[in-house]
């Protein structure tokens, strides 16, 4: 049997970010390495640090889609509100989680301070998720994963993740550049992807050598209805007497 | 009276954010051009090329928040339904719009053709956004604002926008940074949070010169409470021998 596809929301949780203080800077990563484990991120939200509107949110996507990642507020002040949300959403209290709180005893040694003792918050049951350094863990608990805002702690966590979720059908993509307005090719894009509905084409702007065109991304989890679909394009274009630029197939981008 | 807040949602379209191909640098920008039109920015979604997704999403946002953002997918191609997504939300049926088929004409002289007077299609009733350089236009219909995803296109439009938009509430902010970790500072933070229920106190970490501390970022709509709640804190942190950074206050950050 075919596998079917697996869907990832992420939730970017921050004040800073919908300020226009922060740029988000894991988006892109996190659904990079998304597709390395064979995971489709479908949705991505971002929220304030507002407990009601983080609530409501995940309880609505949590049940549409097999994972939930959450960035941002799980460090120790008091607009860190990230555990206590999801745990409300869960219905769930919230503990001192026993191997969080040995983590940190080891991380600051003697001066695991009360506010320090916070970053062992997680909602009852759940597991942790390691961060390199040695700090404060991430969280995992249902098909909820808490992770850290910081780009490089986020990254961290991710890594000890790797290979463990249960991905679906990998997407595999191709990319070819053609030197031509996206309107004179619109057509021809239009005819190959009624002709190829079970392929999804995309086209986007490419600027190469101050020369316009674009690129187009061909996404199946079948490779040789990728490679026929780029085929199809690439003979198309040549007939039409437009340079082509190969790309390679990858996971899909 | 006071002026009440006044909110907006921006959706960004494009299977190509969602796969991690392209980094979204539009969000942050509206973010900070939001503030200046004294308008915050609430909530962010990003949605795939899916109709039924995208109207989904708008009708419950355009109904919570005052302006509806979109960025992406209203150029030439098959997969640019961000048009067509808003005209089915809204009931309304897909009109060529007079104004925009003749900025068309005007920019590709004798070479407009049938694709590209696709970009000319609105929702009925919709008026334009026009775009610096003359091309394909932006699309306002309702409280709704279709702009393109291309990061200059995008400022371009948004540059026609401003000061057209009513604005509500101005929120100032003023940030101090501190060389201390946010967990040594979390209780004294709350503290001053909890007597101050009516600003709103962030804190983000802070990297210079190899010194880690805390940037805390103090908001509210008035500039003497905000002066306040600084006050109050570096008083503070200077009584715990804290070394502090002074900022300038700003329009929200």
């Amino acid at each position: 049997m075919a596998k079917r596809d697996v869907k990832a929301c992420m939730l970017i949780i921050g004040d800073e970010i919908l300020s226009g203080r922060t740029q988000d800077a894991n988006l892109a990563y996190l659904a990079r390495w998304l597709n390395m484990q064979a995971i489709q991120l479908a949705e991505v939200r971002v929220l304030p640090d507002d407990e009601a509107m983080i609530v409501e949110a995940l309880n609505i996507v949590r049940a549409r889609y097999d994972y939930i990642f959450t960035t941002g507020g799980i460090g120790p002040t008091h607009d860190d509100i990230t555990v206590d949300s999801v745990a409300k959403a869960l219905g769930l209290p919230v503990i001192h989680h026993p191997e969080a709180v040995a983590m940190l005893e080891a991380y600051y040694k003697g001066a695991l301070t009360e506010r320090r003792l916070r970053m062992a918050r997680t909602p009852e049951g759940a597991s942790l998720i390691p961060t390199p350094n040695g700090g404060a863990p991430g969280v995992r608990i249902e098909n909820i994963f808490l992770m850290a805002g910081i780009p490089a702690v986020m990254r961290g966590m991710l890594e000890g993740l790797a290979g463990t979720l249960e991905g679906g059908r990998v997407v595999l993509s191709r990319t070819i550049g053609v030197f031509a307005a996206e309107s004179a090719i619109a057509q021809q894009l239009e005819e190959v992807q009624k002709a190829n509905a079970d392929v999804a084409i995309g086209s986007y702007p490419l600027m190469r050598g101050g020369r316009y065109g674009a690129n187009l991304v061909v996404r199946s989890p079948e490779q040789g209805r990728v490679d026929a679909v780029i085929d199809a394009l690439i003979a198309q274009f040549r007939a039409d007497g437009l340079e082509v630029l190969d790309g390679e197939i990858t996971r899909s981008e």
